[in-house]
């Protein structure tokens, strides 16, 4: 499926207003190359790259996805490589003006009939997997649970052949940490929804150390937006208790109240449900300037379908949607909703600020390698992701959604950061774009990868679940692709195929957000 | 050793200006209890918290190790318990008024002739242990490394019998951060510095994704501190280079580089080395009122033993450091050491203050339970870990020493953050002391964890390596204790022995301290 040097010359144009193009070719084309148009390139333009369609004048507006994407440095000819060097990057949209819900887009057809086959739980949510997850309430008790989920993965897993797996919730959170502080919502919040993910079906249990700043209590009640957990105290193994005769008893009251919770989980059946009950993320990460044109836009079909279904779908990552939240605001379905995204972009700006940094600090050095300028192009191509239709909610970081529909999700763009957060948020499913590459996957929740470009899609034949590249070649149509990773999120939903991280077991650790200070 | 119910009752006051004692008796003491001394206990007092000594006015001092550490929120009568709730924070001491370098003491007689098996290193460096270290520039490539780290373990390692372990040195830095933000030279030092750790042996080798922005190039470079690490590309895996062909090629070149520096690592020997050769790093976790007394002064008295024999010992925490500071500025050898310390206590004021929080973040909820008040009694039993030597240097998280002697590297109090900072600082092995208990351990270097009480000590008899219980008790002396501290010191790093959290095999994660945003 790769371009060969003798294939075609190619390039993209998004939209009609366009001045700028990305070329195709896996190898890039060399000065000389002259494509149908008559365009001729005087000099050689790496793929994914930007050419100028037109002469623009220094100063003048560099135009992509129809969107100022920034302002020329020098006079650029006809057929030049826009390199990131000759881009200026503009101001980002004020947040006072902006339109809100001025123009949210009208319910999309029903689409009836789709299914999958999930673990529906006591409280209404159902998984796509079912798993034991050892809640931890501070890093200092995770050498210890890494033990035992060894031994559980050992000695107990074989006994209950209907449970998929245990995974230690360990993270870096708990103690040390200015816990009192207004940021320190986030963590807690994101640790206490992380324990409800739907996966681990409502068999919450908590490993604690004792003299901890996030007690167990603390972490059941978590914040004033969320609802406690009831938990009794036989779920709560905590280490300093005096009864604890050293390791090894700990160890074994840790196993026991596992294998209480293995029994129950054990009792868990995939059952057909309709696809309305899918909580489904989509991120992208190691984005490149095709992200935009093939992937992510294929995924924001897909989104539309699962809306169409009824079911819930997220995008996140403000960082890379600050620069196009003017295109967001006019889709959210109420001034309320507006308002919520204009204070968790204020939140990040305000954040990064007192950080000494700014939104400039992305995009990195393989996305601009990839061809993506800066974050204002990073941003029109993150955005795709989230397809046509209205945005019914806004959430902050960790939040669980109340709503069935597209949701925003603010989190970090850190690949791991935003994984964790969505996944507080509920989702059970994770569809991951790539154009430069990266093996990325979750232990609690699949994470479909999808590869922007041919090129990666060949050469990652065994870590790619699905590959977009084939819509910037013209093999295959947005549409197409679309409704492909919409049938391959319902297989990987209901446990009929693997993705590949899951295959060969490779899985990022968590990376709870804490925007507060450690101590 | 623990003392029963029938036990003469004890108390501990620690310098004569006292108003307050502590409580030794494991279970506390009941009312009308008497002590030889005639005071008579007006209420139960639990262990390790504080008993009026005399009649307290309101707003009256409340005086411990000579030193205020509050003021009497109401009367207080002799014999009463002075729970947290009756003693007032002071504030921190201003720092603009210290006295520097004032009384830096005079060097104690040296000690000739202590030694330990070590493995010396071209740079000089002596490590404690021969490992195998893989160094990440961000953490994508987590997953990838940890599976690799498998197959070392089970493949290659038997062939090596020589080499102790391979650790995989994953982290969250590497991307979605403000890599330019001013704070962001911590998470970048941290990294390169903790590759350079005398355990690893000078055999450096880094797997990269490729498209991160902590590029191997600037991780090898680091910041304007450090020297840059020559690396040849041959120990650099880039999981994106074109060259490899999916996951099995990527696992296949991380096994070829890593065998390539197994089969150095496999020529080193231990050898006999003078004591000077140690790098120290003293810690506190978990702590309790009995800290103060039992186990921090015998880390002290040991550390002084250390610097007796030439060699280098650290202790950290700023906010644990922070409210007792007053007590080090006059210790260091140099008006210029000083000042980098009140700068240290500067930057975290500021850092905490943009956090909208402060000091009193600190202590723990379990701290409280043992006895500690407030931070400024818990860091008047924290600093007596530092002993009585001249402070030397002061290093900021993460930087390398350039000097022998005792020295104040800055990290956060945090457990797990500060062992992770100290070891990018080349601490070869960590002395951890804990009143209530933690599992820590660190996969890099051998941590020996001290016992401030020997109910603690006989409970956790399998994680606890040494107990400074017994001088609460008055069956040994501190002097006693610390010696014994050092001899175990010497028979750890030598191999000797093991701690228990090796010999179980519980370590914490590496956490990289990163001030800075994440985006």
């Amino acid at each position: 499926m790769n371009m060969s040097r003798n294939d075609p010359p190619l390039y993209i144009r998004v939209h009609e207003n366009d001045n700028v193009a990305i070329v195709v070719n896996s190898n890039g084309l060399t000065a000389g190359t002259e494509f149908p148009c008559g365009l001729v390139l005087k000099e050689h333009i790496p793929q994914g790259h930007k050419v100028a369609l037109s002469d623009i004048a220094k100063g003048g507006n560099i135009v992509r996805y129809g969107e100022i994407i920034g302002y020329a440095v020098r006079d650029i000819s006809r057929g030049c490589w826009i390199d990131e060097s000759l881009v200026v990057l503009p101001e980002a949209p004020a947040l006072a003006s902006l339109p809100l819900a001025t123009n949210p887009p009208p319910a999309m057809p029903p689409l009836e009939g789709y299914t999958f086959e999930g673990y529906r739980n006591a409280d209404g949510s159902v998984g796509t997997r079912n798993l034991l997850g050892i809640t931890t309430s501070v890093h200092c008790v995770a050498g210890v649970v890494d033990y035992v989920v060894q031994i559980i993965e050992r000695q107990l897993l074989p006994r209950y052949p209907n449970v998929d797996g245990v995974v230690a919730l360990n993270h870096l959170y708990g103690c040390g940490v200015a816990i009192n502080a207004p940021a320190a919502v986030v963590p807690i919040r994101t640790i206490h929804n992380l324990a409800l993910n739907a996966n681990f079906g409502g068999e919450i249990m908590i490993v604690s150390l004792g003299c901890e700043k996030l007690q167990p209590e603390r972490l059941l009640e978590g914040t004033p937006d969320v609802q406690t957990i009831s938990l009794g105290d036989e779920d709560v193994v905590r280490l300093q208790d005096e009864k604890h005769l050293g390791f090894e008893s700990m160890v074994n009251d840790i196993l026991q109240v596992a294998e209480r919770h293995l029994q129950r989980l054990n009792q868990r059946k995939r059952e057909t449900v309709p696809a309305s009950e899918l909580i489904v993320g989509m991120q992208c990460g190691g984005s490149d300037a095709f992200s935009g044109v093939t992937a992510n836009p294929a995924v924001g079909f897909a989104s539309d379908l699962l809306v169409r279904c009824g079911a819930t779908v997220m995008f996140s990552e403000v960082t890379e949607v600050r620069d196009a939240v003017h295109l967001l605001t006019p889709r959210v379905v109420s001034k309320e909703v507006g308002q919520r995204l204009l204070e968790e972009m204020a939140w990040y700006d305000n954040y990064l600020n007192m950080g000494q940094t700014d939104r400039s600090a992305n995009p990195s050095p393989g996305n601009k390698k990839g061809g993506l300028a800066n974050v204002v192009e990073k941003a029109l191509g993150s955005i795709a992701k989230s397809g046509r239709s209205a945005i019914v909610e806004v959430l902050s970081a960790g939040q669980r959604p109340t709503k069935r529909g597209l949701i925003y999700a603010a989190t970090p763009a850190s690949d791991f950061v935003c994984g964790t957060q969505q996944m507080a948020s509920g989702i059970t499913l994770q569809v991951f774009t790539t154009g430069r590459g990266t093996p990325y996957g979750l232990a609690v929740i699949p994470v479909i990868k999808m590869a922007t470009r041919n090129a990666l899609a060949d050469r990652w034949h065994d870590l790619m679940d699905i590959n977009a590249g084939t819509i910037a070649t013209g093999e295959e149509t947005i549409e197409q692709v679309g409704w492909r990773l919409f049938e391959l999120i319902l297989d990987i939903a209901s446990g009929r195929k693997k993705t590949w991280s899951d295959r060969w077991g490779i899985h990022n650790a968590l990376s709870v957000f804490n925007p507060a200070p450690v101590t």
